[in-house]
């Protein structure tokens, strides 16, 4: 990849591992910081301050959230942590119906860690925030001792602009509403579980990790206030997503098993690996549930945009068995969909 | 303390330990999250959303901040790593002249981690947002596996108001400006060295982890746009922390180590212990560089409040020796204090 041809502006021969040095706050956290971080991730808002960014916002309503990434492995097929650490925010944000004005990063690396795997995950997190369209403003960088943690885990805080008039809130689920989901699912864990398994399949599976915004903003832009809730499917996938909307709204909501996109070759390996597809995490499909009357207009905005193409909807809410999610399978039966009991797949996101 | 007769509303008989299902995104998760993490930290704009919280805004200057806590041990005299974490982060805000407005708390979990600790630290987390008037509205929890992690991470991050017609921004730092300190220095560092050495002084050491934003709030007040330069001394101490005003603003700083506030007993403590307290951190003292004309009234404001009361002026800036920290010894001569080399104090906060 070309973002690896990319030389480190920091002298690796020295350390070419972090240190606990590298965390005190001292010379060599200046060089880390200096030398690499600020470099890789420079933008204006972050070149200035020291404690924090200074934004300028429009008053109105603004959404704030946070996500730490503790995934195993940092790289794995169709992405790896740090771009998943920005893509995750932003769709955090996103389903709050904002768009991403800035996002901070917090980073917890274990001593050892060589200095060239860092520099390629900043480099990757900036790429993909730049592609997205969002700064990293702010930033701060800890250090522990080997065997006190995994590598790297990052949290990526971000803050984000709700537009007027719209109010997206799991509360808002309504008897009626149809559910669309933006594309097939069960991709990013099962693209991990592959890689941890050692698992070869003629299909290369890859993670769906993205950025969301824009998907929103297409489906906000088509029906605005006629999307009652969003929410990204990601640790305990599409079931304990909606499960989570059910109980919130007290409504029940049913689901069309042949509906719901799934690829072949994720089935298949859901099939071989005894998961059940709607359990299996996503980082880059979107749940919405849109008042019945706008739904056609909601799916063709959805459909029309590159994120959405296999958009589907995939059931709806309704009065009876509030706060149960079920589901006419493919052979006609009716079964309830239950939260996900337990860790599926650990450190998945 | 009261804060330890609460009992925890999650049941802790049949997971006393946190578990990885606990960070799985199933049934497990939402028990934590609905029945310890939403009870202690409730408050109304957290009782929401589940990806992110809204809040209103006014327009203007938003400052955003992240900071992750890695302090060992997690509890320590005068605080914990959930106060702590509260107390940073508005600190962080504060520093660049804002009213801390929402926090986000992301915390990252070693698997076996006993549920009471658990409890114990995010009621203080709670406990301390109370008592500085600042909501924590939006939250995360990962879960890593045993031998990953070492016992709890936090993140917090903030956004804050900045109040219109400041700018608060080390490269202001000018010749002549004033070098504020709000309080003796050091009892951070020296509290956690003398748990981790199993040290015993006459005098209890104690941690001065507190939130600073009441007392910056009354130096603007007092002084408003004069106060050019505000920093916390955390990680690296005052050195560290002056050191990198300089080289920001491209000016000298010269300190009077007589005028410098500092107990006796970590005087001795630093002594015994061959540390300089220059280079100890501190989790609630605040340095202001002010214009010169106003230091007086500076001085007076931090000595009207109750976390200023020993504030001093320490030094000024000069246009000699630019990017450099000199002090004037108690002995009369004059030496160089250089950026912390390496790590002083490993996982200090």
């Amino acid at each position: 990849m070309a973002l690896d041809d990319l030389q480190c502006p920091l002298p690796l021969s020295n350390y070419p591992n972090v240190t606990l040095g590298h965390g005190g706050g001292g010379r060599l956290s200046q060089q880390l910081i200096e030398g690499m971080l600020r470099p890789a991730l420079s933008n204006p808002a972050l070149d200035v301050l020291h404690d924090g960014a200074r934004l300028a916002v429009p008053s109105g309503q603004l959404a704030f959230t946070t996500d730490s990434y503790v995934i195993s492995p940092l790289f794995f097929p169709g992405g790896d942590i740090g771009s998943l650490a920005v893509h995750g925010t932003i769709n955090d944000l996103a389903m709050c119906g904002a768009q991403p004005l800035a996002l901070s990063v917090g980073l917890i690396i274990e001593e050892g860690l060589p200095m060239t795997t860092l520099w390629r995950i900043v480099q990757r997190m900036q790429a993909a925030a730049q592609s997205a369209g969002v700064a990293i403003v702010t930033g701060d960088t800890k250090v522990v001792e080997r065997g006190k943690g995994d590598g790297i885990f990052i949290n990526t805080s971000g803050i984000g602009i709700i537009p007027a008039g719209i109010t997206i809130d799991p509360r808002r689920a309504a008897a009626g509403d149809l559910v669309l989901l933006s594309g097939p699912i069960a991709n990013h864990g099962i693209a991990i579980m592959s890689v941890r398994e050692g698992l070869a399949f003629e299909t290369a599976l890859e993670s769906d990790s993205a950025a969301l915004h824009g998907l929103v903003a297409a489906l906000l832009a088509a029906v605005g206030e006629h999307v009652h809730v969003l929410r990204d499917p990601t640790r305990g996938g599409v079931a304990s997503a909606l499960n989570e909307i059910a109980q919130a709204a007290g409504v029940g909501i049913s689901l069309d098993e042949t509906a719901i996109p799934l690829d072949e070759a994720v089935r298949g390996a859901c099939e071989m690996l005894g998961l059940d597809p709607l359990y299996v995490a996503n980082e880059g499909k979107c749940l919405a549930l849109v008042a019945r009357e706008h739904g056609e207009a909601a799916l063709a905005s959805l459909r029309a945009h590159p994120l959405g193409q296999r958009a589907a909807i995939i059931g709806h809410v309704q009065q009876d068995r509030p706060g149960r999610v079920t589901l006419r399978s493919r052979i006609g039966g009716s079964r309830v969909v239950d939260m996900l009991s337990g860790e599926q797949l650990p450190r998945i996101c």
